[in-house]
């Protein structure tokens, strides 16, 4: 990847020190979102390895996993697919439980929502500890969905999140990377 | 607009009965959103007035207008502004109150998220009463937003919303109605 654009991603990052709690620095993307050249480019870099081939459903994580996996399906002509909290979805739906710092939250799919074999680009703003895009790796898979890869703006390596993807099998693509957590 | 690309787009809306409650039929987009040509059409087509003129931001409303936003902002080139509910954004932020059936709750965005006089397109999934899209239009303006329009897939007519947004001089842009709620 070109370092100039990833070294202005990460610049148009908000860095928040003591967010949500003492010790943390939270990444704050809603000033990369804000920026429309940076969202742009930060989109269709994230994508571009998978605009040749088919894709047929781009899965986001609620909340920031809709914005960016809104703008990618849409930038690959795919689906898109909300993974929400329990819930949340009118229709039938697939549950799964996921560990949390502390206790557990769950998450669910449309029953409906993917096809046997539909090939899938599962999306959320960053990956950390990698709790929530592991659930919704098996949620994905326990529906017959390939899964194509897993896409984020931020990978926080330290925490494994990302290392937790790969040896599942999938793909991991990410842009911009910060150490610690 | 093309009537048998509206009529695929209704087609493609899934009503649920009785939900969240009897006597409620609950307009279900999932499908339209997973619906790969659908999807696409369908932010083409609320795009496209707005395509050749100045969009800064698109300012979507949690949740369900973060996944139309997101794909509206990248068709547009545009920035994406999240109108998230209260506690939610993890900078200074600028908050209002609307009403809902019962009680009031609060939405609030960044106060740096909009510059004086940007021109701005507010998306939500749906518009009914309007509590949420007018509480969001005062917010924006009160940041010096300029609203170019507010686009929404559904229109529930029969429950005002769209004419109070006309009332306060935004541009509604919506590709299918339902009549009753």
């Amino acid at each position: 990847m070109d370092q100039r654009l990833l070294t202005d991603l990460k610049a148009a990052i908000r860095s928040i020190p003591d967010y949500p709690k003492p010790g943390i620095v939270f990444r704050d993307i809603t000033t990369l979102l804000g920026d429309a050249r940076a969202f742009r480019r930060a989109v269709d870099e994230l994508v571009h390895p998978f605009a040749g081939g088919r894709v047929d459903k781009v899965a986001g994580i609620e909340a920031r996993g809709f914005i960016l996996g809104g703008a990618i399906a849409h930038q690959l002509s795919s689906g898109f697919v909300p993974i929400r909290k329990k819930g949340k979805l009118p229709h039938e739906t697939v549950r799964i439980a996921y560990s949390l710092e502390y206790g557990v939250d769950e998450m669910e799919i449309h029953t409906d929502a993917i096809g046997q074999d539909e090939r899938v680009i599962l999306v959320d703003d960053l990956i950390a500890t990698g709790g929530t895009a592991v659930a919704a790796t098996q949620l994905l898979r326990q529906m017959g969905a390939k899964i194509v890869a897993a896409c984020f703006i931020i990978d926080l390596p330290d925490l494994g999140g990302a290392q937790k993807l790969r040896d599942l099998g999938v793909e991991v693509r990410s842009l911009v990377s910060f150490e610690g957590h």
